[in-house]
């Protein structure tokens, strides 16, 4: 049976500009977590929303992180985590979210303040971080302020973790979330974060895959320093000369990886999966708006899909230690680094790759009978995460999109990754789902970031009505 | 009849402390051609220079080459030009030096304060510039000067050149030495250039020939921007992934080039030619010292000069626009630009070659099959040199060597170039012979240059020698 939502969907409605109104307060407190100088405003930004918790009844704590690493002088922000409802009888979920924001300057070419919530005639609210990710935070936030005001009872109890480093590496965040597994977040049934996007700009999306990410680098060396090529180019083996012959080897122009068994990792695409694809609310048009070029590999958009989310791929970065400025230098570099990484997917472990990739490039490069020296090694890796779209957790959030906007998501996956999403689901035990509010014009990260009027007071709905489906799921799923 | 030396050898070795006093004298200038607050040394120096010419009864003039391009608000330092002697019935030979040296500061890890001329115990006289190219001038003037003390009649007309620039790509002085060629310079009968070094630190050499350049440029694009490898990766063709193959397709780990139809062009090794290079004083281990490890391509000396001197060779420099950082980054870079140079020899001419390059690049391109857009063109290009080793100005300067030194001198090529060595040739149609006065490890350009005060004081006894022996070689030759 469907649960009401009229009457906290109404009072949603009435409290919007309200709800509005708190976005602009916490958008103008420049929490920039990679900026020094702005670490007391990243400080008063997490004691902000804790005491915006409490006015709202909820058990807030402040957790210290400690020293950040490499910069001794500066404390890491505290976490926020809270619980709102303690009811043994009902489920609980976690939610995640950040406080933090990428840094902003008008000089970057911003048309308005970036610490200013502007509204435009659109309903176009700019702001930094507006949709990564202090909306999305902000709407559990009004989710709790809308229950309580339309007196509607809160379906679940909710236990809420909001760390203020996101944008610079979570530091110390995953040992965080390691120790309170078993003891704060120990009542979690199922995880929920809200901190991507959907895919395009009509249609909401639950997103249950990211892949991972293992990054190389090839060292080789060869000559005691930089040599003059006039001098020394024909008397020497050169560093570059084998190291663009091993890049070359490594991938082709298809994207195809050609590093041997690889691909025997990858999970077959079965026809249910293969399924999936084709409703999804993607154009080809989508992808050129998105590279600026034509320079698409597959002609449809389900083999981009997959390419995006479901296939590994490996992607050539750049070169340390030759020439790269403008120009003309006739150097023979004396040691080079080339960097690239795989992104990777179920069922692609760490170490195995590693071992595939490491034996590639040892033979790629001894088949060269260079006498230059050839170090590779795997400079970190980060695992892949899909989660059962068939969970309940999902289920729920299925029913809420629908009940919301009238129409069923888009189950999408996505080609980079968020590292504290498998941490949760590591950590925990517990389903994880990625329940995205903003959309793929929002420019989280860029100049003009911005969330819809739109996305920000249906999110809120949405949300809301997830709790309440979530309740009503079965036990199994 | 060999000439009467001893007169002119005697006042050289009285003189020599006036000799070292005056080149004291011109590394206490900081005639720094690359820093633009250096300029009024530069100046200084040229200045100082034409008064010493003066004082020794020389015509100078001054010549003014106009603004520094790209920096309108700089003159460039003046041409010192002049004459001593003007008897028709003698030869007259034009010698070239540069007055401007490199930059140098003590934090760059000197030794001796860089602009003050320090004398060891064992005659090591460290100073910038004292070898690169101060000392090899002064050379010229000390012969003027011993000659005079001496009482002995000067061998022929000396015409002189030196310039302000040469540190920083000889600025203005082509069109200098094409516009002069026929006036200032019409009386020439040969040239000399003394500004390269021995091959070793034991036996002198006289130098016919040098390696050109041309220096490609490869730019692959594709995306309008750069792109995130989590995002795009396994979905857009990737510029960097192509020009790690282009690149893999120019050379081989063992120097071979690998575009086809540049070996035709390399003039055929003669028996005769292969003959000169068993007595040329030269140890593989001088290779690996200078390399700094034993990755040298050849095992034999004999192969490793020719490497060096007489085949060409390939160096790929680095690329611009992909991630040259210490660190990770998962970029997709939107467009690239690999660098490569090819030095040239015999006979192979800049526009075929650059033909062949332009061909090979496309075509290892198109079989890619990529979206991406390739474009290739060359930067510059500077053409080889090598001179008859067997006409009268090497044949004198020969003789010189073994009367001054003992031995016979090794005849040499370089892998670098002087691009102002054909200049002359091309601008005054006469012989042009590289006469170098100091040794392999003077370290021009280095922290702790230096001229060894043996090769300063001999080292003047051999141009003075050399223009004894001009004097007296046959017209034919």
């Amino acid at each position: 049976m469907a649960p009401q939502l009229d009457a906290y969907f109404k009072q949603v409605e009435a409290s919007s500009e309200d709800f509005i109104e708190r976005l602009r307060k916490a958008v103008a407190i420049p929490s920039v977590s990679a900026m020094d100088e702005h670490r007391p405003d990243v400080v008063k930004m997490g004691q902000w929303l804790a005491s915006e918790l409490k006015n709202l009844g909820a058990e807030v704590e402040l957790r210290p992180l400690g020293k950040q690493p490499h910069k001794e002088y500066l404390d890491l922000p505290p976490v926020v985590i809270g619980r709102y409802g303690n009811d043994k009888k009902k489920r609980t979920i976690l939610v995640y979210g950040h406080y933090d924001v990428q840094p902003a300057l008008m000089e970057d070419g911003w048309s308005t303040k970036p610490f200013e919530l502007s509204v435009d005639e659109k309903g176009r609210m700019y702001g930094r971080g507006s949709t990564d990710d202090k909306g999305p935070v902000l709407g559990w936030l009004n989710v709790i302020e809308a229950h309580q005001k339309a007196g509607v009872g809160f379906p679940v109890n909710l236990l809420m973790c909001f760390e203020g480093m996101e944008e610079y590496g979570s530091e110390g965040l995953d040992d965080f979330i390691n120790e309170e597994a078993k003891k704060y977040f120990k009542d979690a049934d199922a995880v929920c974060i809200s901190d991507n996007y959907w895919l395009g700009t009509e249609k909401p999306c639950l997103t249950y895959g990211l892949r991972g990410v293992n990054y190389y680098s090839i060292e080789i060396s060869g000559p005691g320093q930089d040599l003059h090529s006039g001098v020394f180019g024909g008397t020497t083996h050169e560093p570059m000369t084998d190291l663009t012959k091993v890049l070359g080897t490594l991938v082709d122009t298809d994207g195809t990886i050609l590093i041997k068994g690889i691909k025997d990792f990858v999970a077959p695409l079965t026809d249910e999966e293969k399924s999936l694809y084709g409703d999804i609310a993607f154009t080809m048009d989508n992808l050129y708006e998105s590279l600026g070029s034509q320079t698409g590999i597959f002609p449809d958009k389900e083999r981009t899909l997959m390419g995006r989310w479901r296939y590994p791929s490996l992607s050539i970065h750049g070169i340390e230690g030759a020439f790269s400025a403008p120009g003309a230098k006739t150097v023979i570099p004396a040691k080079v680094t080339g960097k690239f990484s795989i992104r990777t997917v179920p069922n692609m472990e760490i170490d195995p790759v590693n071992e595939l990739v490491i034996k590639h490039v040892q033979d790629a490069f001894s088949k060269l009978n260079s006498k230059n020296t050839c170090k590779v090694w795997c400079q970190h890796a980060g695992k892949w995460w899909v989660a059962s779209p068939k969970h309940w957790n999902f289920t729920a959030a299925g029913k809420a999109v629908e009940h919301v906007w009238g129409v069923k998501p888009d189950l999408t996956r996505e080609g980079g990754s968020i590292p504290v999403t498998l941490t949760f689901e590591q950590a925990t035990g517990k389903n994880v789902l990625l329940l995205p509010m903003g959309s793929s014009t929002d420019a989280a990260h860029s100049i003009n970031e911005k969330l819809d009027r739109r996305n920000y007071i249906e999110g809120t709905k949405l949300l809301g009505a997830y709790l309440h489906y979530v309740a009503e799921e079965p036990m199994e799923g």
